[in-house]
């Protein structure tokens, strides 16, 4: 193994570049701008400029490097093949040898980001010590990386991990961004939090602290939750109470050791910790029960430990 | 890679070894009873009798052999520790390390019965030509096997595949083997499909053919439902939904090409099939939409195929 080599999480917006020492220690991160113009066209090659300006800086040469991963918003095939990305612009080719021809290193590997992240976790963050993870990240929606015996479950049609979408109600009216009714992110995700927390406001009368505030956003419905607003603890152990049950099937199928819990409504702490575990133990195979649950470490870093990791 | 190999499938009664070319030929196949007297201490030196006197026969070395794969009802662990077996009487030992030292034979693994049934159907059964599998085993119980590229996903716990006890009710009263109640096995099994006709003959007194049976098993049921019988296709429904359903949540989590349904329901066919299938799809994530049903095809073989391939 060399020394050294490049973990870079490719967003919408901006791309992270890491400059990590392969047995795990990051350097130094930095962004550049994602210019998604011209089909994206210029996204790599501004990359690869990055890179090989920070070797000149170092004075190593491309073959002092074990490689370069990537983490992009979209699937990807076998390691190497963009399967379309409309974040950036991108349609059908294999990224890996374009950058690999950019920049004269070989080794280099791709991965979608939400996975790619969860990789990063259990490699340095909140799973490390582990080898099969699930991460489980609440955001905007509600993602997920399944990671079992050290390696990424990508599925066969881009699908694995895409634990926001399993069908947790039967009765739901509402239509979920994929075109479903009743997926998990529908309910746990932070919007999906907010909408049942007004769903109820707006249902009774109860006074609650919420009633006070002008934007919503998942954080006071926990901070309230922590004070004991009664209606405030309704929301949080219902988001809690649906993704411990999705998780229980969740370890019917992978049986993960730890679940790693992330994304911006990850901030709730041990307060989420805790609702989600005690209904997972409720609904889990007895063997599972013995599963753990952990906060996410890495934040926006997980991307790029993550790639970096595609690699080693 | 040698010519020949054993894939050895041990249960409760008897011991099923199989004498196959490596490219995938059963070429004999054999049973001897399993004497799980005395903590099971004869069922191995059993086996490797048994393997040396085949060997014997055919004028082969031991060395002419790539390996001898087991499967075993229980848990095991790194594909070489039993886990404690109760059906065979054994606990905690290196079953791998143990059948090398009686048959001479090095290269030695072991696997969970179920998911090495599996793995023999992704080989050379229903699954055939794919990496990424799901066996459904619906029998007495619900049984399941994770493939992953082309891997038994055995889960940290033992728990990996263990479908059977996805909770699909919340309002079940019946406890199930496990201790839960409403797991998918309390209505999809072959047991839970006639307790689902017992209880809805018991409940109203329409018409159906099922009145008529003594002795109530799954396939009159699906006998009745392929004559139109509406009680029958009522049930045949039910299961099929939840069957769909809990297979839709497996596809958010590994995402798998084809579904191998097994056991003793699936004689039902293609009733079954597309029943299952049909509900998948109204549940499941739109690109997991594509994945493909078929039944199992190597029966009581699939141990023995999934056995030999844990070696080769």
């Amino acid at each position: 193994m060399k020394k050294y080599a490049f973990g870079i999480d490719i967003g919408g917006t901006t791309v992270k570049i890491g400059f990590f020492e392969t047995e795990g220690t990051l350097l130094k991160k930095w962004e550049i701008p994602t210019r998604t113009e011209n089909g994206g066209s210029q996204i790599l090659s501004d990359i690869a400029e990055a890179v090989k300006a920070e070797l000149a800086e170092r004075g190593l040469a491309a073959d002092t490097i074990e490689g370069i991963g990537m983490g992009i918003p979209g699937p990807v095939l076998g390691e190497k093949v963009v399967n379309k990305c409309v974040n950036l612009g991108w349609g059908v080719f294999n990224v890996a040898e374009e950058m690999a021809g950019l920049t004269g290193i070989e080794n280099v590997k791709a991965g979608n980001d939400a996975n790619v992240a969860a990789l990063g976790e259990m490699w340095q963050g909140g799973g490390k010590g582990h080898k099969n993870v699930v991460m489980v990240t609440l955001g905007t929606g509600v993602g997920g990386g399944i990671i079992v015996d050290g390696k990424i479950v990508a599925g066969s049609f881009g699908a694995g991990g895409e634990i926001g979408h399993i069908k947790v109600s039967k009765t739901e009216t509402a239509v979920c961004g994929c075109g479903k009714t009743g997926c998990l992110e529908q309910y746990a995700s932070a919007t999906g939090i907010v909408r049942m927390a007004q769903k109820m406001l707006s249902e009774d009368e109860r006074p609650s602290a919420l009633r006070n505030v002008q934007y919503l956003s998942s954080k006071e419905i926990f901070d309230a939750a922590r004070q004991g607003d009664a209606l405030a603890c309704e929301v949080v152990e219902m988001a809690g109470d649906l993704l411990g049950m999705a998780l229980s099937y969740i370890s019917c199928v992978v049986d993960p050791e730890v679940y790693v819990i992330g994304g911006g409504v990850s901030k709730a702490g041990q307060i989420l910790l805790d609702t989600i575990s005690k209904h997972f133990v409720e609904n889990a195979f007895h063997a599972s029960r013995q599963a753990g649950f952990t906060l996410a470490q890495l934040g926006n870093d997980a991307g790029m430990y993550g790639a970096v990791k595609l690699v080693l």
